[in-house]
């Protein structure tokens, strides 16, 4: 089974594949970001940010989608920002897939450490070292979608949960 | 010239459609809403506003599309709810117009009533008062997609104003 994650963002949004099946570790198969240049109008960015999603799932035919869910309290201006983004990834996720996935950063943390106050360091070291990497993938949106697509994977594993 | 004006929203998304020229007062043509229900999940209420937002497109044909910026303090759950939802109307108005414009809260109470103050219901007379209507359009939704429409054909009349 192919899993893709994404990392929501507007002007980065990563994005991880996976192969996983019952019977091997998770395999890292790509990750990578989907950027949009600030200067660009949010009409024209959200445009190409539904290219590079289309071109991914057009790439890698992921059976399943996982995506973290959204709670924001800091930066309201981000947060609005990273949801308007969030609402096409969500339309074209479903469009072109169907089968999305969402979790709680809580969930994410407690998937990959066992530990919900996990930092970022330490997801991202369970990331390199769930897939058997050389390094921890860069930039952190990368490493993020791999690590929601391998919490789903985890999950997946336990009888699935599908949360949307 | 045909404009829509939108008002985002998850459970509602208002617009309201005017027509206007340089010799008449603006016309309105139509206006209403689409709604999603919130058993469904979000994915399903963004392609349900997406088939929507089409539809209301693909009937009144506008030459332009106005919006409201979206500024939120209050509470950051419904920003989050309302940006998904604007996310999906600006990625489709600008695939099936191209044209499109936004207005500050601010600019659409000075283009309706002169002043920055004004309101909810001193717009809501205005808009009534502006297209010759009988009684205030109903629901809310609808007249504040009325208002950024009616803000559009305003300041458009000056010259014109492209934030996007």
């Amino acid at each position: 089974m192919i899993i893709v994650g994404f990392d929501p963002g507007l002007a980065t949004l990563g994005y991880g594949v996976i192969k996983k099946d019952n019977r091997h570790k998770p395999e890292m198969i790509d990750y990578g970001i989907i950027s949009t240049p600030k200067e660009e109008n949010l009409a024209v960015r959200l445009a190409l940010l539904e290219k590079g999603i289309k071109q991914v799932i057009d790439k890698f035919k992921p059976d399943e989608i996982a995506m973290e869910e959204l709670f924001f309290a800091k930066n309201v201006k981000t947060a609005i920002a990273v949801a308007h983004a969030r609402g096409v990834l969500l339309l074209t996720a479903n469009k072109e897939c169907g089968r999305i996935f969402e979790y709680t950063p809580l969930q994410i943390k407690q998937a990959l450490t066992g530990y919900g106050r996990a930092d970022k360091k330490q997801i991202q070291a369970m990331v390199k070292s769930f897939l058997g990497l050389k390094s921890i993938p860069r930039p952190d949106d990368a490493a993020d979608a791999l690590a929601v697509a391998l919490c789903h994977a985890q999950t997946n594993k336990l009888g699935g949960l599908f949360k949307i």
